[in-house]
């Protein structure tokens, strides 16, 4: 009764992420109805998207050439190189405004239930790449989930032996949290890791 | 930062109903990361759909051909013209397995706010369509929102004078639904249109 279009558009529709047979249908018929032209402009942005897009061949995030541009920043830090799983996640360290450093895009985390060996990583395109004799520190921000935990944890067996200082990023109560309602291992992480203020006997 | 094709696929997603940019962002990276070929045949699929797709010019649906496959359906009894307010409607409809007449699809609703006239409807395409000699009896199932309400009004002032019976699907209490959580709105007009009870006084 659906036009063949119109129902492998439906289906195709269900490959992103969170989005189910109703709402697939939802997209499909508004875009049909309502977006005809954008529905051909979201159409070319995909497969462009899909052909441009390679991955960086420093940092293994997504560029349009061999190496993107925030590898080729002159004025970036390159002794800091900040680990990530996504470059969803670099993302947000570039929103803080306050990093300066370089990045590893891993594109993906440890998960030995999956399957996922450290190789699909790109573990030892990271090995690599920390051996160029400029950096000094590896900052592993993964995640803090478990698999985000498991990869932090693998990347720093693997860094131990390089002779290059590596560190985590913080866990603790996040701004604007309050301990009532924060989760009891995340309270009793802030305990252990709590911070000499500057002034304080320490 | 972002490579401008993958800029331009999470500015583009963003089209897409219930999509803000975090999950354009995440849809983008989604595909890139894990589903390249899937991205490249989801473009395809837009592309085909909004050059396939048109209107059926017997029920204004969606058809790849001048008539859609329902309208061509001899078993389908011409009688009864069931209007709805999009193909999603239309899918309800044909979900019960019970409805076996025709369909007209209105693709709107009249909706005065929004400055959408009678026409934009398709009313006119309405009011030729049942004057076929066939239809006996318009059935209104657009949905018991203001603006379905307001459509359904609109269509039965133009039918009135067109000598066909005309109908609206009944409002009530839904299939396992309980009466304490349901809005007071609702169980007036389940009381109202109560139905008489076979073998009972009446």
């Amino acid at each position: 009764m659906t036009p063949p279009s119109l129902g492998e558009l439906t289906e195709q529709l269900r490959r992103l992420p969170g989005v189910g047979p109703k709402s697939a249908q939802r997209m499909a018929l508004h875009l049909l109805q309502k977006d005809r032209e954008g529905a051909q402009r979201l159409g070319e942005s995909l497969i462009r998207a899909a052909r441009m897009t390679r991955s960086c061949l420093r940092c293994n995030g997504f560029t349009e050439d061999e190496v993107c541009g925030v590898c080729l920043d002159g004025q970036r830090d390159a002794k800091l190189l900040c680990v990530v799983e996504s470059p969803a996640d670099m993302l947000a360290i570039e929103a803080t405004g306050m990093y300066r450093g370089l990045y590893f895009v891993l594109m993906g985390r440890y998960a030995a239930l999956d399957g996922a060996s450290p190789d699909d990583l790109g573990v030892s395109a990271l090995l690599a790449r920390v051996q160029d004799g400029l950096v000094a520190e590896v900052i592993l921000a993964t995640n803090f989930t478990n698999e985000g935990e498991a990869t932090a944890y693998l990347l720093q067996q693997r860094l131990r032996s390089l002779g290059i200082a590596v560190s985590r990023i913080a866990r603790g109560v996040p701004i604007g949290g309050e301990l009532e309602y924060t989760d009891p291992g995340t309270v009793a992480r802030a305990l252990l890791d709590r911070q000499n203020l500057k002034g304080g006997q320490g």
